[in-house]
């Protein structure tokens, strides 16, 4: 295969299934590296200790790679890296901060650095920071985002000749259809979040799960815009922030509501009313639970058909 | 070639420039459908007499296939699909408006139409109103817009398999790549508005043009959204609307401030603080007011050159 990421990364498919908080823990990570994609363990959501754990089970259910990835605004930031660096993690995908401040302590110790932005501006400073990938994160991405808004579709265009190394596509994918539109469009391959939510090997509470594959076109919204953009499932918890940002309220006010724990209550808790429920529009298309390997298997079939079908297409005539 | 809309409408490329108000007159879409696309004029600026005018003088300057953008809202509809039929026009796009209602009076009298739809919901509808197209426009798009927020490349992948006539993907398109990424997730072609927006042959204002220049991303965004959502250039109106919103406006308020005339004064008469800016996020990568043949020749160019790379890959392993 001709993308440049399946062989920085040593993997079988262009296909990285996004780190995600109470959803990516070792068992998604494997299963996904397992079947030829690259499984991330998602940090976020998890202490020091249980990161060690995720990592080291990880380590004894692939010889597959496998990455973390690292939100780097969070506050025990070093111990998390250090953690990384002890247990031997091989790749880092990095979020949320300054790829300088890591990227090359990272790599001084042998490891591959993917760093996350929702902005084509962004592109030289990661490459200043000599990350190994870019991960492009447009609109339609659940979880936290970019304030500009850009859309996959307008960020990879944008992104087009700008950057050195090689971009990997995230925000909307749900097909292999869509893999192989992004690659036309000169991403390297994609990471997918929401698809490997819903899966089997998932930690995501079942209720959440079945919130995912319910969702419908205009079932998730971009939320909390004063304070970090996420986009969530409406549910009880988003139409009160929507009501009082509909009312003018202020960022403390926000906060207040919020409160603290509202991911893991719906994500991993399975509060579907009460908690925050982190997903991507792509959520429309996801309509059943289906094994990792199931999955895999359908990205690469739909891509392969797609891939067949423009093999037979004809120019256009200049 | 393969696509479906080229053979419907009778145009050289699956190539269609969308229907805006106060930049899309009979200059604009003949020169689009001279060069091979399928040009639009934009009625939703115009008082009926002035339509009936550009229609004559669109027969005038082409001998091309080239068609009429309708508002389906706008209150004087009778007399502008009397006017359309009269002058003998083949091909309405529709949107804003339930497609039931004039779709077959349309086709009586010869004439093909399309209809513009936010939601995949929405095809059925348009199948049982017996439309020959549909437009599937997603939030990335310049103007009017739908509430539910979908991106085109989530909507693209959601109408997979679900439409019994043609899609033509609109929303976010700048490149000959994405023309081939968005027929690679089914579409059988593009309608393109901003790059057209700001062509030579487009009536948009000068200083209007200038602002989409100097675009980037994050330039635009969706306003209004208690009202009809529309995606704007930030501008100093567009920031007092933004601040009366975040204080809580209600709807009146926000038409107060509104007012009328708000696009004309922006797009047609060059007042860019104070008029409405309506562009897409596209934008950021057009910099350069190219004539509409040099912009055509570019992006059959840019086609040719992805399909060329793509037909080189080979498939995943299965």
């Amino acid at each position: 295969m001709q993308s440049s990421i399946t062989k920085l990364f040593n993997i079988k498919y262009p296909i990285v299934q996004g780190g995600m908080i109470w959803c990516s823990g070792y068992k998604l990570a494997t299963a996904v590296s397992n079947a030829g994609g690259l499984g991330l363990i998602g940090s976020g959501s998890m202490y020091p200790d249980v990161l060690r754990r995720h990592i080291q089970k990880a380590k004894e259910q692939t010889q597959k790679p496998f990455g973390v990835n690292v939100p780097l605004i969070y506050p025990n930031i070093e111990e998390i890296i250090q953690i990384i660096i002890e247990e031997g993690v091989k790749i880092v995908f990095t979020s949320a901060g300054n790829p300088k401040i890591w990227t090359r302590h990272l790599q001084d110790h042998g490891i591959q650095v993917a760093h996350v932005i929702a902005n084509s501006k962004l592109v030289s400073k990661c490459e200043e920071a000599g990350v190994d990938a870019i991960v492009a994160e447009g609109f339609e991405a659940g979880g936290h985002n970019g304030k500009e808004e850009t859309t996959s579709l307008v960020l990879l265009q944008s992104l087009r000749h700008k950057s050195s190394v090689p971009i990997i596509a995230a925000g909307g994918f749900g097909s292999g259809e869509a893999i192989l539109a992004a690659m036309q469009l000169g991403a390297a391959g994609v990471q997918m979040g929401s698809v490997f939510a819903a899966a089997q090997e998932s930690s995501a509470h079942e209720a959440f799960k079945n919130e995912i594959l319910k969702a419908v076109e205009g079932s998730t919204h971009l939320s909390l815009k004063q304070l970090i953009p996420v986009r969530l499932i409406k549910n009880t918890f988003f139409e009160r922030i929507d009501q009082a940002e509909k009312r003018g309220a202020d960022k403390d006010e926000l906060s207040e509501l919020l409160g603290r724990g509202r991911a893991k209550k719906g994500m991993f808790e399975g509060d579907t009313d009460e908690g925050e429920l982190e997903i991507g529009q792509i959520a429309a298309i996801i309509n059943e639970e289906e094994s990792v390997h199931s999955i895999m298997k359908r990205l690469v079939r739909e891509f392969n058909q797609a891939l067949k079908k423009t093999k037979n297409w004809s120019e256009l005539e200049e």
